[in-house]
C-alpha cells in the first residue's frame, strides 16, 4: 500500500485533463474596486482589473460596512470564542437572525458559518428527520447542495434543469404518503438562468412536497429589497426554507436560512454543522448587518449592476464573442475546452491586466468550460470597452472564432 | 403526511429530556474579558463574568489582533468576494498558510471556513481517493470527524478512547494492503484529557496507516511555539495531517490542515467543502496571522492560562467538588443528568452573574451531563474564590453533594 503514489495519481489525472487549478494570489485596493494588485508572477504586485468577483455589488467595500465591521472590532473583539450554545451567541447574531427572517417575510433565519455549510446542514438534516423522504434535486444544483442530499442518505431524484414536466413525472410516480423535498436554485450562477418558481411551488401544493430554495446568486440583488427572486416574483411565501448567503452581494461572509419558526428550531436543535462549529465572528454579522439593512433601502447597486450586465452582454454580442443565453447580471463566454479557457485567461492577466478564472469541471460539465464575468456597479463603459477588444484580439489570436 | 406534526415531535423530543437548548445572547466587553454583558432576561444588559469561552488565551481581543483585523479591513475591505480558486485568494490567505506549515514543520497548510469543516472536507476527501480505506476512530472524536468520516462512505472501526490495545486489535485484524487512517484528537475538550501520540504513531508505522490529529483545544496553548501537543510531545514529525483551528487559542474563526506539499495539494484540488465556498474574509486572516505570529514567540498567555487551570481544580477540590479527572486547561464538574445541569447553569447567571452552559447530549454520552469552565489568563484568583462559594451554595441547596 503506497500512499503517496495515489496521491501523485490523483494529482496527475488533472494535470492530464488541463484541470489543475493555480490560484491566482491577488488584494483588492478599498475604495478603488475593481481594482485590486495581483502578486501572481514575478516583479511584485501589480494594478489588475477584477471581472470574476462574487462580491457582485461591491458592498464589501461600502463605507457603512466598514464602519460597522471596525465598530464591532473595537467594542467586542475578533471571534465569537465559541458555539451558539456555548459563549458564541453574540446580541448582532441575533439582529442579524431577525433582519434575514424579515426581508424574507419568514419568522425565523438560522446563520451558519458559510452558504456551503447551510445547504449540506440544512438540507442533510430535514431530510433525516422526515421518515423515507425523497429529494427532488435539479440536475444544475450546486455541489454544496448535491453533499447536503448525499449526507442525508436518503433517496434522490434528479430532474432536468428547470423542467416542471420532468419534476412533475418523477412526483407523481412516488406514494403520495412519501415526504417530499424539492430542492433548487433561483439564479444559477453558472450559466446566469432563473428557475419558474411559481411552477414549481404549484407542483409542489398539488403534491404535498416541502420547497427548498438556494438564492444565494439572488439575494441583496434582485426584489426592492433585496429579497432574491422569490421577492422579485413575489413567491418568497410560497417557499418553505429560503437560504442565502453573507460572501456575495453582501459582502462579507456566512450563510443562513430562513424559514417557519418550528423549521428553524428544528435545524437550531438538530444539525451538527450548525451545533458543532464556532459561530461567525461577531465583526462579520456586524458588517453583514449593515450591508443587509442599506440594500433594503437602496436599489442604486442592482441598478447599475443590471444596466452594467446588459451592457457587457451588448459589447460582447456586437464583437461577436460567444456570450452564453443568460437572464441575470452572469455573463459567460462559451469556450468548451478547459486548456483553452485557462489559456485566455492566462493571456488576460499576463498582458491585458485583466482577472477572469476559467470555470472547469467540476465546477461546470466537461466540454462546457467557460469565462465568467460579474459585472458590478463600479465597472466603467470604458473598462467593458478594454475588456472587449481584448477579448477579440485573443479570440483571434488562438483561432477560435472557427472553433465557437 | 403532516411535516409540521413530525417537527413538532422532533422539538418535543428534546424537551422532554431536558436538553432543548436555549442560547443566553451576550455581547463580551474588548479589553475587559473575562466581563460581558447579558441580553438574557429582562431590565436590559446584565454585567457577568464568562468562564465557558473558548477563546482560551482572550487573543480575540489582543491589540495585535485588533490592529491587524482594522488595517486589512481599510486596506482590502470586510470580505474575499469569491472561492480560493475564482477571486478570494488574497495575499493573506497564501502568508497564513505558510505560516501554519511553519508552526507544524509540515511543507503545506490549507484554510477552510472553519474547523468542522476542515475535518469534515478532510477526512471524506482523502477517504474517498484511498480505494477501500478503513478508518480507525476513537471513540470520542468530535462530531466534525464522524461526519467526515461518515460522509467518506469508508468502513470505519472505532476504537476505545485512548485504548491503543484496543486499536492494535482493530488494525491487527485487516488486510496489510487495505488503506488505513487513524483519526484521533490530542485533547478531548469535554473531558480533558490526551491521546497517547506516540503509542499511536508507533502503531500507525508497524501497520502502515496515515494518522490525523484533531488539536483544535491544543493549539496556541501547548508547545513552545503553541504547536500543540504534538510539538510539545515532539511527534509534529510523525503525525500525516495536523488539524486545528483559528476559531479558539488564536481568537479569531476559521480551520485548517497542516501536511505535506503533496496531501495539501489533494485536498486543495478534490475536497468541495474547499472548493466550492467563499474563502475566509481577508480581515480574520489578518487577525490570524498577527494572532499565531504572536503565540510562536509569546508563552505569557499559555503559562498564565496553565496555572490559572491549576488553581480552579484546586478551589474545586478544596471544596469536595467533583471535579473531572483532566491533565489540561479544561476543568469539567460532573452533574450527570441534564435537567439539574441547566438548573445549576440558570442559577449562576442569574444569581450570580457567572457565565457557564450545561454541557448536554448529543455534545457528551447521556448520563455525563457537565458544566466546564475553561479559566484563561485573565481569571483572577477572586473571580474563582466568588464561582466556587456559588457552586458550594447551589450544590447544597439543590441537595447535589450526596447524589455526586
Amino acid at each position: 500500500m503506497n500512499y503517496n503514489q495515489i496521491f501523485d495519481q490523483a494529482i496527475d489525472r488533472l494535470h492530464s485533463e488541463g484541470r489543475y487549478r493555480v490560484f491566482i494570489e491577488i488584494m483588492r485596493n478599498k475604495g478603488a474596486y475593481p481594482n485590486a494588485r495581483c502578486f501572481h508572477g514575478h516583479n511584485g504586485p501589480k494594478p489588475i482589473t477584477v471581472w470574476c468577483s462574487n462580491d457582485y455589488l461591491a458592498m464589501g467595500q461600502h463605507p457603512k460596512v466598514i464602519s460597522a465591521m471596525e465598530d464591532a472590532l473595537h467594542d467586542v473583539g475578533a471571534g465569537s470564542g465559541g458555539t451558539r450554545n456555548i459563549g458564541g451567541n453574540t446580541h448582532f447574531h441575533v439582529q442579524l437572525e431577525n433582519e434575514l427572517a424579515d426581508l424574507h417575510g419568514k419568522e425565523g433565519a438560522l446563520l451558519f458559518t458559510s452558504g456551503y455549510v447551510s445547504n449540506d446542514a440544512t438540507l442533510s438534516t430535514l431530510a433525516k428527520l422526515l421518515p423515507g423522504c425523497v429529494i427532488f434535486s435539479d440536475s444544475l444544483n450546486h455541489a454544496s447542495m448535491i453533499a447536503g442530499i448525499r449526507n442525508s442518505g436518503c433517496e434522490k431524484r434528479v430532474f432536468n434543469h428547470n423542467d416542471v414536466v420532468h419534476l412533475e413525472q418523477l412526483l407523481a410516480a412516488e406514494d403520495p404518503e412519501t415526504p417530499k423535498l424539492i430542492a433548487f436554485e433561483s439564479v444559477y450562477s453558472m450559466d446566469g438562468d432563473i428557475a419558474p418558481i411559481h411552477a414549481i411551488c404549484d407542483l409542489a401544493e398539488k403534491y404535498n412536497a416541502l420547497t427548498y430554495i438556494d438564492e444565494v446568486h439572488a439575494v441583496g440583488m434582485y426584489g426592492k429589497r433585496g429579497g432574491g427572486i422569490s421577492e422579485r416574483d413575489e413567491a418568497a411565501h410560497r417557499i418553505d426554507i429560503i437560504e442565502g448567503t453573507l460572501g456575495k452581494a453582501f459582502g462579507v461572509m456566512g450563510g443562513y436560512v430562513a424559514a417557519d419558526r418550528k423549521i428553524i428550531d428544528v435545524i437550531r436543535s438538530y444539525a451538527p454543522g450548525f451545533i458543532f462549529t464556532t459561530s461567525l465572528s461577531p465583526v462579520l454579522v456586524a458588517g453583514v448587518l449593515a450591508s443587509v439593512r442599506h440594500l433594503k433601502e437602496s436599489s442604486v447597486e442592482r441598478d447599475a449592476q443590471h444596466a452594467n450586465a446588459a451592457a457587457l452582454k451588448k459589447h460582447f454580442r456586437d464583437a461577436g464573442l460567444p456570450v452564453m443565453e443568460s437572464t441575470t447580471h452572469i455573463v459567460p463566454l462559451m469556450v468548451g475546452d478547459p486548456v483553452r479557457a485557462k489559456r485566455i485567461s492566462d493571456i488576460l492577466l499576463a498582458e491585458y491586466g485583466v482577472y477572469v478564472q476559467p470555470i472547469n469541471f467540476p465546477t461546470v460539465p466537461r466540454g462546457t468550460e467557460r469565462l465568467r464575468f460579474t459585472p458590478g456597479p463600479a465597472h466603467t463603459n470604458e473598462m467593458m470597452t478594454e475588456l472587449t477588444k481584448a477579448l477579440v484580439e485573443i479570440w483571434d489570436r488562438l483561432d477560435l472564432r472557427q472553433a465557437a
